[in-house]
């Protein structure tokens, strides 16, 4: 094996000898500064992650009081879900009357925040399923692979949308609208990331749809029942600036640049 | 904004008025909390800066300590690009020889951190060029635009290595590149994240190679000329190897490396 041919070959090499030890112990101490910004960097993580656990609790109760706000406006999650550029060509027509019994979506990361999060539909009472909550939950494992579970969904008699409309249920790839929204909760396979598989859907709801349902609820609302003066875009730029109360200014504004 | 809106539209659909005052003043709340929501981000993003900016400065006498290790390693910086996966077939053999004059490399943040990034080889006097120092700097601007500036190479009279094609030569282990390294100091034009266009020679020096170029430096020193502390690496390489053959000859001679 290289290792023992090399290894303390009591590097015979005549005049190489003294170049040999040197590199050998430049490697060594090379070997002890890596080690040294490993621990750095791995403080440097720490750090951040206590940062934004901190941060996430004080975005709960934020969440909260959005959550009562939101089920008391009709429909707000199926507007918002259908107003979505990537989300609403998702839902087929059964989905959207199953929709309308969905009162709150929730995003909850671990609590360590590093290790997962779980995506939550809270649904009320409907003739689909007895579920009242389904849940999908992405749980990172060591070496960039991601367990995934979902609920199975216990589907009244004669109703099960997820595996009657669409029949191609074996995973990859999902053919727009055909496919039911809900067989999503049934895609458990382990992805690892370095596949590049990546599930855009549970993305999507993570990092785009639940910070701001509103922007896409508003385009919808926009549209059909206030005439929007402009066009959609137009009109989320104004909402950035417009509000009174907000103190802080836009990001736009403050960003410093300096060209170096 | 949607308040003014939905007043001014005058509320004519007789008998949803009400309903319509009260979306209208969930939207308004919704709104309210959304701004809220905004804050904290900003908060999040500015104490998680905070941290990368205070661990930077922590960072940086380590490196600077490595470059003198580096510095007295000779061809370092050579043989770690030309032992990187993705690195390694940049080089042309011309390129190679003026690597030979390659004393460091520094990675630097903007001072903010968040505003972008240079990429700084320094090179001791060479008969290639006047300059010593070549850079290529990154600053984010606003909208997901990437601004890019490079130094242009004062090439000698007559080794222009970068504007001349590039010979390959037979019989070389790998493919050499066609077209010289040096060719991407020149490649400055602006890119925007959404077109999906990214640096990917800055982003694996940047993340890859500069923060841990002994990994890459050891694959090579591994095969030529002894063996360090036996580190993952080398172990790695010996196991992909070891599937046909449990004794791996000097894997530089036959060549023929399968790749898993």
């Amino acid at each position: 094996m290289v290792a023992d041919k090399g290894k303390k070959s009591k590097v015979v090499e005549e005049d190489s000898e003294n170049v040999d030890g040197e590199l050998v112990l430049s490697i060594e101490k090379l070997q002890e500064i890596q080690d040294q910004l490993d621990r750095v960097n791995e403080e440097t993580s720490e750090k951040v992650l206590e940062v934004e656990q901190k941060y996430n609790e004080l975005r709960r109760p934020v969440y909260s009081k959005r959550d009562e706000i939101i089920r008391a406006i009709p429909d707000f999650w199926l507007t918002a879900f259908l107003s979505h550029p990537a989300l609403g060509g998702l839902l087929t027509e059964e989905d959207q009357k199953v929709f309308r019994y969905l009162v709150s979506i929730d995003v909850e990361d671990s609590k360590d925040v590093k290790s997962g999060y779980s995506i939550i539909f809270n649904f009320s009472p409907n003739p689909f399923f007895e579920d009242t909550k389904l849940t999908k939950t992405y749980s990172f494992l060591d070496e960039g692979t991601t367990n995934i579970t979902g609920t199975e969904i216990k589907w009244k008699d004669g109703v099960d949308i997820a595996n009657s409309a669409g029949l191609e249920k074996k995973g990859s790839k999902r053919p727009l609208a055909e496919e039911s929204f809900f067989s999503w909760f049934g895609e458990t396979q382990q992805k690892n990331d370095s596949d590049g598989m990546t599930d855009e859907v549970a993305e999507i709801i993570k990092e785009d749809l639940w910070p701001n349902p509103l922007k896409y609820f508003n385009n919808e609302a926009d549209e059909e029942d206030f005439e929007g003066e402009g066009d959609a875009d137009a009109d989320d730029d104004e909402k950035d600036t417009d509000c009174d109360d907000d103190e802080v200014p836009d990001e736009d504004e403050n960003g410093e640049e300096d060209d170096s």
